[in-house]
């Protein structure tokens, strides 16, 4: 499809950023003749900057946020994959320490039948990115064409890749220049950014995973509903199944922190196998994804067939043949060991007895940004063999000297660092009476037609 | 003397952008290094019309407001007057129609022995600009050299000029900025951008003159009290005496709206003629300034003593002096028929009997630019020659018929435009009952060392 072009005669950026500063409404043809004036650089950065701080400090409508979105998804291709019969599903994360679902749910839905068209973005600051994750698979492309794409969907039913050119330019230019003018944290710009991407991918249903937590970008759980309920009326507006999780990441997920060894933990889970709280997600949100996907009757239905999808083996041969057809090296996914490995590994032990009553979730992110996992800028580049493995999560117990978690590094230095911000992460109370005697649940709320179905799903 | 520069190893315009969208106070340091950074082109407009907006919709507090200020000022040269032993005092006008008055102040004040060296700016919109003004006696110079202004200050007292390159280079980027970004409308960038340029000029005392109105900036009078009380206290804490007039532009000020028009009344009040609203507002700003520059022992004795200097002519005679040294033709002066003349005059006549009850002051202003006598954009050249005289202001009976204005004109078709405008301008009610019994002060309020001195000095 082409990108829609509106008539902009009667168009003045100035008066569209006056109206935002005031506090008006904007039209949906104000909306739509800033973002495409802007996509074809016919208007400046500077004027546009003003104008995202003005909806930063000024806030939007929800008819605002969906024209926004729907004026960013129709700056570009819109993908059209009406000729595989089958429905297609997304998942998305706001991004969190350790969030490595999106590689056990790409080819556990599509060994159910469905299609999962999976465009994806790479790890900047703290947390980690599909795209860094699955090219610590030797050989693994993320960087095919359209055409490509299709093809690899047809053959498998899913395929991960990074965003393509043609995919809304418009969040790509608006997305770099909010980077630098402190405009990132609002949102209905993240709202936009997200949906707009994910709805060019021509899916029928969406699964938002919105994380809540210390390691999340949405530290407190308002928030992260503000922002879940404003991602699901503007899906459904478009006429998309919604529907939100507001999950934790208050520690990280599961127990493996980087690239290649996350990768490991992946294969972990589509062998039946894994850590209980990676394992647990990615059912749940499984699960939506097929009962959104009509696979199931219901979310439980879902899940319970997901099971069965990994425990006969279905879901782990998706992944080996999406890797496959996207160049990677298999034989790395039957033996992990042929995954990047560090030169080196140290153990960071406990400083004393007691209880872990809390993990400073952002840190260990940042100390896996440290080790070289991830980036610091956009252009920094990712070495797949480092990360953290931890042994000590909230709630259990550990002897002084006991490994609390163990790093893989290729630098001494980066080592030093990350092992101090490791062990600080660490809270360790003397009596198991100081533990919170309720660990935070792993799913907080539901949020679905723009009501929330439950308190804690768990 | 040199601009400052400021180390700004640590400063990071991204930190300074997010803090004062987050609503916190920013440093001195932290507003000297952005703008600094600025005016050496070493950050982009887009972080700095992002951080605009957030100034336009977080404010500033009354430390930040003086640090902008200073920074803005520093950016460039602040000339040094000490060689000339007289006090400095100049006069700054937020703008409005028909207001001339800097014409008249600066030979007066520069008369009684003080020294006045105004450096004004350019009409743009509804509001007329004093370098418009003088640019219509022929010949008149307004792009004198520091050094070159220094001289005719020496010679006469008084010296009428533009921005120089030299003089708060910060404000000349600001303020183009902020014209293209929504970013005008905000107190305390009026005041930084005022105050830094006035405080170059060298000078020991100011006289703000706020216009609050129909056809102010500023048309509600709480917005021109809090801009004035805002530029005394910066103003203060520079260790210069100021005061602020809050005074009436409701309606033109006199009864000539065009440029050359405008000087033929400045001549006028400085024969001792000329329309009282004029005359008085000019007799109290001149008292003022006498006052603050040490000349009269109050502002009333400064008054007596303006008054003085116009019946002897003293007054006259230093504006044709000024006029002389810039280059300007004072035959027109003596004769101010030889100022330029529009080729065809029409009148506008009064729709039926009545008074007149208000005057639509912006919409006056924007006839006089329709006939070719203001600008629309910064670019547009002007006619020196057309204007607006009124023959009806405010409480004023009127005959069907009668003149309300003459209009003096170069263009039919902007004539018809302009005639159209001036003619909905005017409010006319049936009985005299029904015109405001007193109307609305000329001077509203005297705002000095931040405290309201008196409702009402008229």
């Amino acid at each position: 499809m082409n990108p829609v072009s509106v008539s902009t005669q009667n168009f003045r950026a100035i008066d569209v950023i006056r109206k935002k500063r005031d506090g008006a409404e904007l039209s949906r043809y104000e909306i739509e003749s800033l973002v495409n004036a802007y996509t074809r650089d016919d208007i400046p950065d500077y004027q546009v900057a003003a104008w995202l701080m003005a909806v930063v400090l000024r806030g939007m409508t929800r008819d605002e946020t969906a024209a926004l979105t729907d004026a960013m998804l129709r700056s570009g291709e819109v993908l059209d994959l009406s000729s595989l019969p089958s429905k297609k599903v997304d998942k998305h994360s706001t991004g969190g320490v350790g969030d490595k679902t999106s590689l056990v749910l790409a080819p556990l839905v599509a060994a159910a039948g469905l299609t999962v068209p999976m465009i994806s973005g790479r790890g900047l600051g703290h947390t980690g990115g599909t795209l860094d994750k699955l090219e610590a698979i030797p050989g693994f492309n993320v960087n095919l064409s359209v055409a490509q794409f299709r093809r690899v969907l047809e053959t498998c039913g899913c395929a991960m890749i990074g965003q393509t050119a043609e995919i809304a330019p418009a969040d790509r230019k608006l997305y770099a220049l909010r980077d630098v003018t402190g405009t990132v944290e609002s949102p209905y710009l993240i709202c936009a950014s997200i949906m707009s991407k994910k709805l060019a991918e021509g899916i029928d249903a969406l699964v938002l995973d919105v994380k809540t937590g210390s390691g999340a970008f949405m530290k407190n759980e308002k928030d992260a509903v503000f922002l879940a309920e404003l991602m699901v009326e503007t899906g459904e507006r478009m006429g998309k199944e919604v529907v939100a999780l507001i999950t934790d990441m208050d520690q990280p997920l599961g127990k493996m922190i980087g690239n290649a060894l996350e990768v490991m933990e992946v294969i972990d889970v589509l062998r039946g196998k894994g850590p209980e709280d990676l394992r647990q997600l990615c059912l749940e949100l499984a699960g939506w994804m097929l009962y959104l996907g009509g696979d199931s009757s219901s979310v439980n239905s879902g899940k319970q067939r997901s099971e069965q999808l990994i425990e006969s083996g279905k879901a782990l041969e998706k992944f080996r043949q999406m890797v496959e057809l996207q160049g990677g090296d298999v034989s790395s996914i039957d033996d992990p060991k042929k995954l990047p490995q560090a030169r080196h590994t140290t153990m960071v032990p406990s400083p004393r007895n007691g209880y872990i009553t809390s993990l400073q979730c952002e840190q260990i992110g940042t100390a896996c940004v440290i080790l070289g996992g991830g980036r610091e800028r956009k252009e920094d580049s990712v070495d797949p063999a480092v990360g953290i493995v931890l042994h000590k999560k909230v709630g259990e117990s550990v002897a002084g000297g006991e490994p609390l978690a163990t790093i893989q590094y290729n630098s001494e230095d980066r080592a030093a660092r990350a092992k101090e911000l490791i062990q600080a992460s660490y809270q360790i109370s003397n009596s198991p009476s100081e533990t919170p005697a309720k660990k935070r649940p792993l799913i907080h709320r539901t949020i679905a037609r723009t009501i929330t179905i439950s308190g804690d799903k768990n």
